[in-house]
Order: C-alpha cells, then sequence, then structure tokens
C-alpha cells in the first residue's frame, strides 16, 4: 500500500498573505484532484521569507487560530488531506518560524524551527521544540523546517521517535554549486533519508523575492534515499510520488545490519557528539 | 595552498597478498610521480575482500609489523608520502577490518572498524575504536572505514576531533540503484563531508571477486562537500585532486552560521541519539 505525497513547490511573494493563499489553494485542489494523501507547503508559506525587519515579520505572523491554519484547515477537512505547511507563529510576543499539521480533525500540531538559518537569528526567536511527530491515517508524519534537516542528529532523532515520513517545509536559498551537482542541502536530505530507512518530502519555493532566488529543489525520497520525484531548479510546480511508508518500518535492510540497531551509541558516548 | 590527495582504486583479487601489493605498489609510485601527498587505498588492499570463512581470513590477516604495512611505509619514506590503506590485522587471536596510517617516519597509528558489514560480522572481530587521528605535515587526518562512514554520528565525532581531511579506504559492494543516480554510499560521503565542512578522500576498489562486483565510487571532496574528483564506477584508476585542508578549520559559512556551532546539543540531550 502507497500514499500519495506531494510537494507544492509554489511562488511566494514576501508580504501577500492573500496572494500567497490563492495560489497555495489552488495547488493543493489541484494536488487533492490527483488524488494527494498528504501535501507538503513550503517555509513560511503564508507570509514569504525575506523580511525586512523584525517589524514586518511581526506584522504578517499569525496564531494558531489565524487565516492560514484556518484556510489550510479547511481544504484538508474539503479534500481529507493531511497538509503540513510553513508560517510565522506569533505568540506571546514571540514570533517564530514554525510549521503546522493540519487534517480533516483540524490542527495537529505545530513546530517551531530549532535551527535558525543566517538573518533568521536577528527577526525570529529560536525555539527549542523537539521534531514534531503527528499519527495520522497514512502513519506518523515527522516535521521539521529547511536548515534543520542539515543536522543529522536531527533526523536520526525523529527517525528513531518513529517517523514513517519525514515531512520538511523549507526555503533553500540558491547557492553557487559546481555544474552538474545537486544542491548541497538536497544531498544532506537523500543521505538522511536512506541512513535512517526513512522516506522524505522536501517542499522548496519558488519565486525569486526581494533579489534573492531560490533552489526550487523538492524532492520525495524512498526510503533508501533514492529521489521518487524530484522538481525542476528554480522552478514552480509540483511534485508527487506514491510512497511506502511501511518501509519505514523496515530499519533492517540485509542479514547482518540494520540502520539504526548497528549504531555504536557505546562508542558515541566517548566522542563530544554532545558537548 | 593545497595537498595533493590520490585515491588508487585498485582491482584486488582474493587471496593474492603479494599480487595485490604489485598492483598498490604501481599505483602509489605513480601517485607520488604526480606530485601526491597523500595517498588512500581502499579497505581491506592486502588481501582482498569476500573471504570464504573465518580460517581463510586468519590466513591472510597481518601483524602491525607485517609486510603489508612494511611495504607501504617504505613507499612512504621513497615518496615522503601519507599512506592511507586497509588490512586485516592480526592481534592477539583476534582479526579486525583495520587501516593503517604510514608516512616517511614509519607507521603512525591503526584504526579497527567499529561498524561492520554483512558478513564481516561473521569473520572479524568488531573492535571499540573511536576514529583515528593523525597529525601530518598536511594537517589532521581523520580515518574510518566503509560502512562507518554512513553513521553521521561517527563522521559528526571525527570532524568535531578536528580532523581536516576524512580518509576513508571502503570496499562499496555493487547495489542496485535508479538509473543516473550516485551510490547511497557515496551521497552519505558527500553529505557527511559538507555538513562539517571536513573534505574527504574516500578510496573504492574495483575488481569482481567471487562474484562481487564494486560500485567504484572513489570520491575526493572539496569543504563544502562538492566533489572535486569522482572515479568512473565499477573502473579500476586513480582520482587526484588539490585539497585546501585549511578549509576545514573554517566551520563559520555566513555572518550567522556554523556547521557545528549551530548544534542544538541543548535539544539534542533530549533526544534518543545515545540511548
Amino acid at each position: 500500500m502507497t500514499t500519495r505525497v506531494t510537494c507544492c513547490q509554489i511562488p511566494l511573494r514576501i508580504g501577500d498573505t492573500t496572494g500567497n493563499q490563492i495560489t497555495a489553494t489552488a495547488a493543493i485542489e489541484a494536488a487533492a484532484t490527483d488524488g494527494a494523501q498528504i501535501v507538503v507547503l513550503p517555509e513560511l508559506a503564508s507570509s514569504g521569507y525575506v523580511f525586512a525587519d523584525r517589524a514586518e515579520l511581526e506584522s504578517l505572523a499569525e496564531t494558531r487560530d489565524g487565516p492560514a491554519i484556518t484556510a489550510w484547515a479547511n481544504l484538508a477537512e474539503a479534500f481529507d488531506l493531511t497538509i503540513v505547511a510553513g508560517f510565522p507563529e506569533a505568540a506571546g510576543g514571540k514570533v517564530y518560524n514554525s510549521a503546522a499539521v493540519v487534517d480533516r480533525s483540524g490542527l495537529r500540531g505545530v513546530y517551531r524551527k530549532a535551527h535558525l538559518w543566517d538573518t533568521e537569528n536577528n527577526v525570529f526567536d529560536r525555539a527549542d521544540d523537539l521534531p514534531l511527530l503527528i499519527d495520522t491515517a497514512h502513519g506518523r508524519i515527522g516535521v521539521m523546517i529547511c536548515y534543520d534537516v542539515e543536522f543529522p542528529e536531527w533526523v536520526r532523532a525523529v527517525a528513531l521517535a518513529g517517523a514513517d515520513l519525514l515531512c520538511a517545509p523549507v526555503n533553500w536559498p540558491l547557492l553557487p554549486r559546481p555544474d552538474g551537482e545537486r544542491p548541497t542541502e538536497q544531498v544532506r536530505a537523500l543521505a538522511g533519508a536512506g541512513m535512517n530507512r526513512m522516506p522524505l518530502a522536501v517542499c522548496d519555493r519558488a519565486g525569486v523575492e526581494r533579489g534573492q532566488d531560490w533552489v526550487g529543489g523538492s524532492v520525495i525520497t524512498d526510503a533508501n534515499g533514492y529521489p521518487m520525484a524530484i522538481a525542476e531548479y528554480c522552478t514552480p510546480g509540483s511534485i508527487t510520488a506514491d510512497v511506502d511508508l511501511a518501509q519505514s518500518r523496515i530499519k533492517r535492510f540485509n542479514d547482518n545490519n540494520d540502520v539504526h540497531g548497528d549504531r555504536r551509541t557505546d562508542l558515541y558516548r566517548r566522542t563530544a557528539l554532545l558537548d
């Protein structure tokens, strides 16, 4: 049995929450029509990313009962979807880079990004959340955001906690890379999936914003970390794959090896890993 | 300033220690002629890999003053090289899957593989070594072997310990993969290099052995984890790159981010990472 997963690599416009919601709704409706069961949107899908300052971010931040989550929850109910999407979260004077999980029953949970990228450190508050885990009809969904995925400790932790699919809203800035190479962020995501036998759905974005272009590196993998669907770089568009999430339960991959059982935690404790 | 690193992706024949040494010597001499300063050979470069049983492995195992290390040390002295190479190590009734570092001064250190792959568990003894670190004229060399590299904890640990170049002798068995995809072992190695800003030199092997073919996935990366030289799959041949090892000392990569400093060890301690 497989689960149809779609990543909507939509263009976003900074500050245009109404326009971004219209774009997201169209992409989600198209995914639903195509049979999607789990839909992932980018990081900060409601607001865009390149904030001029904290004041602009605050003006775009929403609470958990705000319009973005409400709209996503309505779509989730209408089409029986599980939706994972990023938004700037206002909470008691703080603003977090967050991602919500909604399904037909409404809001299931929110994750606040633990590893902040570059100038996010100047505008967002840093959170102390562990990776989010939500049990759904399709399996256990793990959630983290963008730069989080580049910390193998974080990916390992969510896999050890039993995630059957890691959903990661991202905004991967376009950085130089050698011709013919996949962006390193994507390589790291593929490695994390394979090293944990945990399928992964990364949803990136498109649309130049205040001079910043984006990789457009959305990818959905199988449990071996090989891409099942991969987006065209720097281009809006959805990708879809039918993923066998039950594969994530099989950490053993030959008679003698198990991606988690083979860890030498006895030795890791003698290293500086947690110092 | 750069350091010339060569990985000798040589063909090996099981049990033919004399022939394997002749092959290795030729490859090392060619590398030296080409200006190599650090040379990496495959895992179990003296013996081959596909042992029929423990008895055959024992018959091919050597001590640290055996012919393989002696030959490599002589070459290191003759050409002023640092050589990293794998061999089956006999030690007090145990046999380890080991790798030696030799330079002009002789044997510098030996690492015993901590994560054993598949049937290695039936013939080798499991070691409790931490990754090896050897200070050389070129910088601090870290050493681990094959499947070890697929444990991000291990790669992180050697990077945290200050390795400027991770040298990894491997024997990557050829497994099915989607058309056009790099083997997942190689993807994991590239990710590990980039996530730690630690250049990496993986030396794989060639030559079908008792029906087992090999990926031939040798690769040398820069500190960003992008390949500087990459071998032709399933084909004997050396690869060489001039690597700026000083880059490994710069873990910060923008005004706000540092691959090691950004780790949230406060949060990792609340996960199952070391359970």
